[in-house]
């Protein structure tokens, strides 16, 4: 049996749970686009290739995996920054570039889309430093081979790959019969080491006298939020996330604190955190960024570590063991034996105070918002003081936060947004889930265009831009007064119409905001908080106004001016 | 004699022209832009990375070099596309990237902006494929011979260059005695060789009986188009262009042809060609789309090329010869020894024949707006059906045409503006040069954000936006009726004030036109003709509409369905 290679792919695809295909059409890859929409597939035409990785990424942390098709050279070069961020945060994104046809290669012709040099794996090098895994589909009798081992490692890994298809190959034969059975993860087998480290996890477990959980942002690509939810169940320890671990536990359980920020935050759960004898470590991912600048990090003494492909106890480490051991464990622990410990008093959560002045202040802004959000939302806190405050978001069960982690590139939220909020509704059988976007004037700037896409696609998306002339977090960090740090001024009232909203759902949904009167008036109104399709928040701050951890970098700077 | 880092670094870049520069700050280019006004250069923060790099590429065509800067990992990656396409075309783009301290890259620490595994020089290894020379500024005894070559090979190639500087060498003292003298290409000595080449050739243009002078693209990047002018007016042979060479040489000259065409041009130009026993052929740049798919590539063994470092008669190459050579052959030219020569006829300029259609069309679009052109503008024509129409301008002197040649990124075209018309303004001492621009609406949504920092910059530029509904030139490659080709339709009447131009400005410089009457009408709009700022005119063409080359493609695909 004989199938083409582009249904083949595409087929595949849909195995292991894509509905949406991200990109940009170009004449390399136009072939190949006429068996996407034929075999089942949504095509999500972006803006452009950068905006389309982002989105791909957005889409894969919802639904484990995403596609994107981009063209040779330009194309794929326009996306590498975004495949770059999933390498990083652990997205498993498919790339899949039209290439140049194979006579044209191997004849090293002077094509368009290349440097003009005959060289046509100079692309495909730069892509190496960034995905998994790369293959070239030429030759017919290797493809389905290829095809399968390459999705494997992006799922395996749930990290990107990179597929090049030369142009005359999308609709070659080949041999059909692997269909039949879907794409299996190996997992690792389970070595002897397996049962003594199960063994000596719950000797530690059971003995535990100030134990508790941290959970990380990997435990998402590990694959493994159910088990840890019970984990925080059955134990009812005292839970913790970071950064990249927020929203990914349940912060409605008596027992989860969300952030650990060691001495950033409050002293109770410092002086848990540095009694701990016992800290089961989940999914860890240790950057500056998601560290507090590497104070968080966990002693390794008192640490259970549950990586990707590794479990470490203190100072040993145990490899090849993978993601599933930790639903064997959960299974093995007795819960008669666990103890039972109380954790640092909970933070009563004030009523909301507002700032003497009416101006809308980042300390009080995030607080004040957080009422907005309801069960299932998906919110979305692009780098930048948006960030900063959605780290104190209080989130009501089922939601999950997307912050910047370790690749920061701003521009990166507003295309994962549509990504995200699109992978949701297709989980949800086509029902709309609301996405709230927070996102600062300047990262708006980079992938501005891409509200258009999410306003074809009828998203249900709150967009809160926050105009503060400028880069503020910048701002903190150096440069103060400095003019790099300012943006030109845009009317962002205009944003729905220009990108093609009808327009009366253009004008009756955008929203300004100067004062804490007209924001409340704004989080009341029914638009806001039960309306369909986009609907964008303008709220002023002052250009140097931040808060907490960014707030003392500012001073820093004042007192050294 | 000390100096900082940076002022070194930004005395250099005045020294070699360059007066702006762009990019996007970021917190490790921070301590490096604090020197960029302090220097004397203008800062030009862009929306994102990728237009700030296709705006550079334009600022070197005009001025020969160009200077960037962005941050580590996110911003350089954003960026490569451009530098690609710089690096193809031959646009000489400084990329300057701030890079995390010696300290931290030394102890491989996991810092936002990498990939979180310690590897610091994955992105230079990704650059090295598109740049011609990269230098990381680590040691001070070393940096003012670093910054001193990888200048000097950017301008020997014009080509990018990239210098990583880390964020604690910004302000660090180095040895400043290298600036008592200018940065200098070094000239291949002239070999003995020289003399034989140059007496070959002369005797090959005093015995031509059907010459000819073809001047291409990379002649602009040799820097002797002053030469070449000069030659064309000595000789008085028939001349022609190719896409890329398309501007270098006055139009208005009664020997200058326009673009050579081969078989899709005119035929007595074809007959010309063929008959030709010399080729002066200058400056070549052999790609697909820049040689009518390879057919227009002249005979070798009429031709004697001058191409960046060599010289080739006939099937033989003389190595490392310099492009200075062209002024030293027009200086040994007995002008007396020339053969007069009578070029095919001229075609006479038909007087604008509207269509028959009130519709406005491809086929005579370009024509119509063709008297618009006076001396001294910069025109834009970004790939797509914007190109093949551009192609066909009869360009009044001392204007410049950009249209695609090889890389054909599409998105380049209206940040380029941004950036060949601003170094335009800067080699007027401050005149305002007005820039045209034409482009589809496909390509406007890759980069349309960059609209608003023409508006800021004070730039005075008419753009024309194609509006016929998505990607034209690909429904007449590829899937004619294809929804993948189709684009998300946008309010363009607003982009102005969306972008932040002056309202009142903004509302009686954005024009359309559906009809023919209607385009005639804003062509002879004062607000048009001599306005300023930018003014914006949609023009409503069908989304199959397509001429020349295009129409044939097109019409193949009909003839398949």
């Amino acid at each position: 049996m004989v199938i083409k290679l582009a249904d083949y792919l595409f087929t595949r695809l849909r195995q292991v749970g894509v509905h949406s295909v991200f990109g940009v059409p170009g004449d390399y890859n136009l072939r190949l686009l006429d068996f996407v929409q034929p075999s089942g597939l949504d095509w999500i035409g972006n803006c452009n290739e950068l905006n389309a990785a982002y989105a791909a990424d957005g889409y894969a942390r919802i639904k484990g995996v995403s596609a994107l098709i981009t063209t040779f050279g330009v194309g794929e070069l326009s996306a590498i920054n975004g495949i770059a961020g999933a390498y990083t945060e652990r997205a498993a994104v498919i790339h899949i570039v039209g290439t140049p046809s194979r006579a044209l290669q191997s004849s090293r012709s002077l094509v368009h889309h290349t440097l003009a040099d005959g060289d046509y794996r100079r692309f495909g090098a730069m892509a190496s430093h960034v995905t998994v895994a790369q293959v070239d589909l030429k030759d017919p009798r290797r493809v389905p081979g290829q095809i399968d081992w390459v999705l494997g490692q992006s799922l395996l890994h749930s990290r990107p790959v990179y597929l090049q298809v030369p142009e005359d190959m999308a609709d070659v034969d080949i041999d059909a019969s692997n269909l039949k059975s879907s794409i299996s993860v190996p997992s690792a087998p389970v070595a002897s080491l397996g049962l003594i480290v199960m063994e000596r996890i719950l000797e530690r477990i059971y003995t535990a006298r100030h134990p508790l959980i941290l959970v990380d942002g990997e435990s998402r690509s590990m694959g493994i939020l159910d088990e840890i939810e019970e984990l925080v169940r059955m134990t009812g320890w005292p839970t913790w996330t970071t950064v990249f671990g927020k929203s990914l536990i349940n912060e409605q359980l008596p027992n989860v604190y969300g952030i650990y920020s060691g001495r950033l935050g409050r002293l109770p759960c410092k002086d848990y955190f540095d009694s701990a004898d016992l800290i089961l470590n989940i999914g860890p991912h240790y950057s500056d960024t998601n560290s507090q600048n590497f104070t968080t990090i966990p002693s390794q003494a008192a640490s259970v570590t549950f990586s990707h492909n590794s479990i470490q106890i203190g100072s040993e480490v145990y490899p090849d063991i993978s993601s599933d051991f930790v639903s064997q464990l959960i299974r093995s622990i007795d819960e008669s034996c666990i103890p039972r410990v109380t954790g640092p008093p909970k933070p009563t959560i004030r009523p909301d105070l507002l700032s003497p002045s009416p101006d809308i202040t980042q300390k009080h802004f995030y607080r004040i918002v957080n009422s907005l959000f309801r069960d299932g939302d998906l919110i979305f806190t692009e780098t930048g003081t948006a960030a900063h405050g959605g780290r104190n978001f209080i989130l009501p069960p089922n939601t999950r936060l997307f912050g910047p982690v370790t690749w920061l590139s701003i521009g990166y939220m507003l295309p994962a947004t549509l990504g995200a909020v699109l992978a949701q509704r297709e989980r949800n059988n086509g029902r709309n889930t609301r996405g709230i976007l927070f996102i600062g004037d300047g990262s708006l700037q980079m992938s501005v265009q891409e509200i258009s896409t999410i306003i074809r696609e009828k998203l249900n998306v709150v967009i809160f831009v926050i105009n503060n002339g400028g880069y503020t977090i910048e701002r903190a960090i150096h440069g103060r007064k400095q003019a790099y740090n300012d943006i030109a001024s845009w009317r962002h009232a205009l944003a729905m119409s220009f990108f093609g909203a009808n327009e009366s759902h253009a004008i009756i949904n955008t929203f300004a905001a100067r004062t804490w009167e007209q924001l409340d008036l704004v989080l009341k109104d029914q638009r806001v908080q039960q309306g369909e399709g986009v609907r964008m928040v303008e709220v002023f701050m002052d250009r140097e106004d931040v808060d907490g951890a960014l707030l003392r970098l500012m001073e820093r700077q004042i007192q050294m001016e």
